[in-house]
């Protein structure tokens, strides 16, 4: 990731001025998040206290029209006692600003570090956020659809078409047949609500072994819950070299959910389907971008296969593997 | 700019270990200064007291047998007044160290923000700044040689060779009449010392029109002194969208350097001559970046021609009009 749009430090500054915030003393644009630029700030009020903010500038892959649904769940997630970051409102309680021609917002910075191998601990705290975080999301009431939902999926596929078989040699057939079984296994009746849809390790801020905050919810939506679960057990229970699975982490994970949402008999036995469909999620999305990505983009490309492996490993596992005991 | 190397917190978290700083509780990385991967780090004490870090990281443009000069050049620079980053010691005394297979320093955070279109009481402070950089380098024993000098541009105009007409029709030709100018001109005899050699606004960090900051010392070496104010001039005199000259700029530049470091008669006579050799050193690494620049690089290539309008408009100014009255 990359700063796409450079604010002028005098345009952040008159930016800010709508805001009571203090005054900018410092600003980095970060590479962080998915394709937006972000710039961390620091003001100074007139006491002397200072406070850090993000500074967003939506690109291309979030939609304007979606920002107001982010807002309010986060707004609600944050009332409810979740550690979310919270968009600022200006002076005028307008939240949505317009900055370098860009729609643009103001939002509370949280600390904490993101790990790249964690810890069953660590797995068990998060999985215990994403399980307060579904409790906490239970009262709010609008909803969005996922556009990379199992149709979606069909989509991004069609779309790939043979150039899947470039990445892979018969990758094109695999995800045929994946999708007709998920076509006719997907486990459409299991519970709905607001999912994080994106609870990868670098969207999870920690201290320790402590959860310090949930960001990143440019791809939250309504879907099914343990679907989200499914999502974060494959971004967070193989080691980061694209290799094995580690049972310890998966049993935390679950464990950590359980304790703090708790999982149905019916989404325990959907769950390894729910899996492979997360499984191939993120490999359509990362061969699309791969197949379209110019070699000149700012983007690193992340490579698809890592998860045919997870696909793979999901569709022969033993589910008392992927749930602990 | 972009991060090259990514380091995983854990290794991070481990590499804090060897310092004095407290626990690493918060780090980005951040799109920051020349080829470098840079991260901004936070990091607490046992007390509740934080404190901010830059993590270098240095990829192929640094060369590390440099780290030494740049190292102890901020250390005497510091110790004399001059606000810059120190590089930061590890409890055994060590500043250059490895990490993630590249030397890595963690160097002190400095706040204040980068001016894009500088006043004039912007340009007089900082050209103060680079007056009193020269005043406090005077003691400083050691040389590095710049290897972006006459003969350099020399090498870097072969280099590039006809391609230079890809970028602008009758660009070769501008620029070995342009060498030929220098060749025969170029004031040898002035007083030579340490200079930043790449003060552009960027690497200046303020807070209102006061300096907080000078960052990015890797083009630091040993050249002709006078030479540095006109490197700041070509780079803080013109409006940032490649345009005009802003006489008022360019007065309060000089004059916030005379007053803290003073300019000869001779160095005065010179001034336009060294801003063409200025002009042309970016307009020559620019080109060759430009020719050069893989089409998938990580970085985003500047225009060279900006740097022609300053070298056809610095070969026919009148000297006063740089220098103020």
């Amino acid at each position: 990731m990359a700063v796409y749009t450079h604010v002028p430090s005098e345009e952040m500054a008159a930016f800010l001025t709508r805001y009571d915030t203090g005054e900018l003393v410092s600003a980095k644009g970060i590479a962080e998040g998915v394709e937006n630029s972000n710039y961390m700030l620091e003001t100074r009020r007139a006491n002397g206290a200072s406070e850090r903010f993000i500074l967003t500038l939506y690109e291309k892959r979030v939609d304007e029209a979606d920002l107001p649904f982010f807002m309010d769940l986060l707004d609600h997630l944050g009332a409810n006692g979740c550690k979310v970051p919270r968009f600022i409102a200006d002076r005028e309680g307008q939240k949505l600003q317009q900055l370098a021609g860009r729609p643009a917002c103001l939002i509370e910075f949280l600390s904490g570090i993101s790990v790249t191998e964690p810890t069953p601990a660590q797995c068990l705290a998060a999985g215990r956020a994403m399980g307060e975080l579904h409790r906490a999301s239970e009262g709010f009431a609008q909803e969005r659809r996922n556009a990379l939902d199992l149709p979606g999926w069909h989509d991004l596929a069609d779309k790939c078409g043979t150039h899947l078989d470039d990445i892979a040699p018969g990758l094109a057939a695999r995800v045929t047949q994946e999708l007709a079984f998920l076509d006719a296994h997907w486990p459409n009746a299991l519970e709905r609500g607001v999912i994080h849809a994106d609870l990868f390790p670098d969207n999870v801020l920690m201290s320790g072994d402590a959860v310090t905050g949930l960001i990143d919810f440019y791809f939250s939506c309504t879907d099914i819950r343990a679907y989200d679960l499914a999502i974060m057990h494959g971004a967070w229970c193989f080691a980061a070299d694209g290799g094995a699975y580690h049972a310890a982490r998966g049993a935390s994970l679950v464990r950590g959910y359980t304790v703090a949402h708790g999982l149905s008999q019916a989404e325990r036995a959907a769950f390894p389907i729910l899996c492979r469909g997360a499984a191939l999620r993120f490999l359509l999305t990362r061969a699309y971008d791969w197949i379209n990505t110019p070699a000149d983009a700012l983007v690193t490309r992340k490579d698809p296969l890592a998860y045919l492996r997870r696909l793979d490993f999901y569709a022969q596992a033993n589910p008392a593997d992927l749930l602990g005991a």
